[in-house]
């Protein structure tokens, strides 16, 4: 990986901004909403994720001798400006969705109030790390919605926008339902549980396939999954079969066979049976090859015999929406409540908090409302997650993270967990009375 | 960011096949290929990027303390494998297309030949830091076939896979063309110009427009961009010519105005008209918003008096094809040329040289021939660059990357510099006789 503190990891305009703050002594306290202006297309909805970064981030943020150095080279600084930034720490407060919540657009998901500077100068890591994370989770979300009750096992790292975007996506997919990595660092730093085939390098590295088999099955006992299409995909599964015997007589399991190429749905049911008449109902078989929810959910449709999904390219990049336009809007400043009105831009004004209703079929709707707004109803969705620049509280486990992404997808409505093309009624977000007056009263100022 | 070395940043099956090669002393040298099996129906030529940071990895791969710490609780390793591990440096050689040139498909981008756990145990970082890369100068090297000679502003980092994306594919897109970044880092990392405007939430925190356009034309003299599309664009305008009136008795410079939303062609004139009446012709008009190739050509053509644009999501995440089908291939071990044979995945054996042909028109064709193969015409695209795991010779600067891009654009053949949709006929890549035969030879032992 490349060096370079994450201080630095902020447009410029970010830092000219804050300059002229800084002449100007503007820098009483604003509040900035993190929001996804719409949805794409391809999603019915998004799974929050990346906030645990974002804290990191936040309770970290200082400006270093090597930071202070290249920006006074820029000519654009002054020593005065070099000197807050200096002893620039993030003092503010953070109100957020909990990581692996369901979120639908124009919802703030995290809602930062500190002084102008700060709140202005965190903008960039804060989208980047919300809107990569999220757009991962979201993705995987609907892989989980396909697979079911199948398991399926993150297998990007190789090919998506390089090593933090590979571990931080297993760390997303993970979130969302993957129940391994094939990645190990996401392993060491997260503590995902990894998982691994074979390449099919491996298997010609050997003068015969059978010998390959074997050779891994004996270095591996029990935990060896067969990659069987290297020459001909159910040759390779009578292959596997001889050397599952072989281990058999020695009380070695075979764990699996892998699929990773041809018609998955059809190789599947020549290679069941080929294990089956083997006397190896036991031995799994795990597919891959450009796999996506549509994919899976159209081969376990089918009733394709797979055991388990590896999911790379398209979901880690997601490939089908592969950005999401998460934006940072001031909504409050030393004036009061503030509103952008550029065409197709219109932000809501004010501090806001979003109450989630659900009834006995699961989510019902959401209201946006100010935030001191009394509302009848719901659950409000924004918890407080950072007070004086510090958290309020010790984050949750990967593991309860999971867990609550899980019973969120379990609440949405049918319609919504239909992975497309055809319409559905989108998840209701509505605004309350309070903030409809705030808005209409603003607009009227501005017009 | 995230820590965690990058010895681990592997996918694990690379190291249960390490753990079985090391196991039975099959570590004699392999060679294997890194290509792009196709391109993307939306590019006709990809920019070789990335290989800089491929060499760095070679070259400092090591396995501390805390990676085998890790490994060794995984209960997939004996203490031989670990030890290995522990002392395992790259000492094998890398062949290489230069960074900055156009690849086609099929065409090894690198060749590695180390003892076979070595070579092995590198694929997923190169795989991932070449196709990122790759992926990013060849989107943005259509960005710079539709600016022409205008300027385009690298305005990713926000909204890409997260910070090392952002800091690598800027690295990318200036390669490309870009002339500068918005993401600071990228400046103290790469020296890549830093480059920025000013953001709504500016304009906002002041009560009136002017008021705000003038505090930043005086805070930055002769380096602000003025945002002029909060309130409503044409009238921005104005308040910019007054400001920049003030500004200009003064003697300070306006240097330019940004559109970020609407039509920007038909502002952008308006908005012209605007600045020439006021008698600032020398006021440059920035644009940006959703842009990409397609929209600047769409705007350009038109005629639209843009100068300079400000690209994106859509360049940085590569929107229209976010993912390129890279792979890593055994092409030759201690049993000579090698070949997988799995439907629609045929590879190319053993170890070779890609001679490029060029006319007076520019680039005409590529042979891959075998390395040792001797060819009538071309020059080879393949260079060493690391020899018992050691660059050859010092890596270019960024500067010599990007003007060796610049003309390998210049002699690509028109057709190729299209943007589409419309068929072209693509780069006539071929195989020499000498592999022709290889392949006809090993493929008929296999049958």
């Amino acid at each position: 990986m490349t060096a370079g503190g994450p201080a630095l990891f902020t447009d410029l305009y970010e830092l000219t901004m804050a300059a002229s703050y800084h002449a100007r002594g503007l820098d009483e306290p604003a509040t900035f909403d993190l929001f996804f202006r719409s949805l794409p297309e391809q999603r019915r909805f998004l799974v929050s994720c990346g906030l645990e970064q974002c804290l990191d981030y936040l309770e970290s943020l200082r400006f270093g001798e090597s930071e202070l150095s290249y920006l006074s080279t820029l000519d654009l600084f002054d020593a005065s400006f070099l000197d807050r930034l200096a002893e620039l720490r993030f003092t503010g407060e953070v109100w957020a969705v909990p990581e692996g919540e369901a979120v639908f657009e124009r919802e703030p998901v995290m809602r930062v109030t500190a002084p102008l500077i700060e709140a202005q100068l965190v903008e960039t890591y804060l989208l980047n790390c919300i809107s990569h994370q999220t757009m991962v989770a979201s993705k995987a979300a609907r892989v989980a919605l396909a697979c079911g009750d199948h398991d399926f096992v993150d297998f990007s790292a190789r090919r998506v926008q390089g090593n933090e975007a590979a571990l931080l996506g297993s760390r997303a997919s993970h979130v969302a339902g993957a129940s391994a990595t094939s990645l190990v660092l996401a392993g060491q730093v997260f503590g995902i549980p990894v998982s691994g085939t074979m390449a099919h390098s491996y298997v010609m590295r050997f003068r015969r396939e059978a010998d390959a088999f074997r050779a891994f099955a004996r270095d591996l006992p029990g935990r060896a999954v067969l990659l069987i299409d290297t020459y001909d995909t159910v040759e390779g599964a009578r292959r596997a079969v001889e050397v599952a015997r072989e281990l058999a007589a020695d009380g070695v399991p075979l764990q699996a066979v892998r699929l990773d190429s041809g018609d998955l749905g059809e190789l599947a049911r020549r290679v069941r049976s080929v294990l089956d008449e083997g006397g190896f109902t036991d031995v799994r078989i795990v597919a891959s090859g450009d796999l996506d929810e549509y994919r899976i959910a159209s081969l376990l449709g089918h009733g394709a015999p797979i055991d388990s999904f590896g999911v790379g390219t398209k979901m880690g990049a997601s490939t089908d929406a592969p950005s999401l336009n998460a934006v940072y809007k001031l909504v409050e400043d030393a004036d009061g409540p503030k509103l952008k009105l550029s065409p197709d831009k219109v932000t809501l004004p004010g501090r806001k908090q979003v109450h989630r209703s659900r009834g006995g079929a699961g989510l019902e709707s959401d209201l946006i409302a100010l935030h001191d707004e009394e509302v009848s109803g719901g659950e409000p969705l924004l918890e407080q997650v950072l007070a004086k620049g510090a958290r309020t509280a010790p984050s949750p486990s990967l593991e309860a993270v999971r867990r609550r992404c899980r019973e969120t997808l379990g609440l949405l409505p049918q319609r919504l967990r239909g992975l497309g093309p055809e319409e559905f009624e989108p998840f209701p977000v509505t605004i309350s009375a309070g903030l409809q007056d705030l808005l209409t009263c603003i607009g009227q100022v501005h017009e």
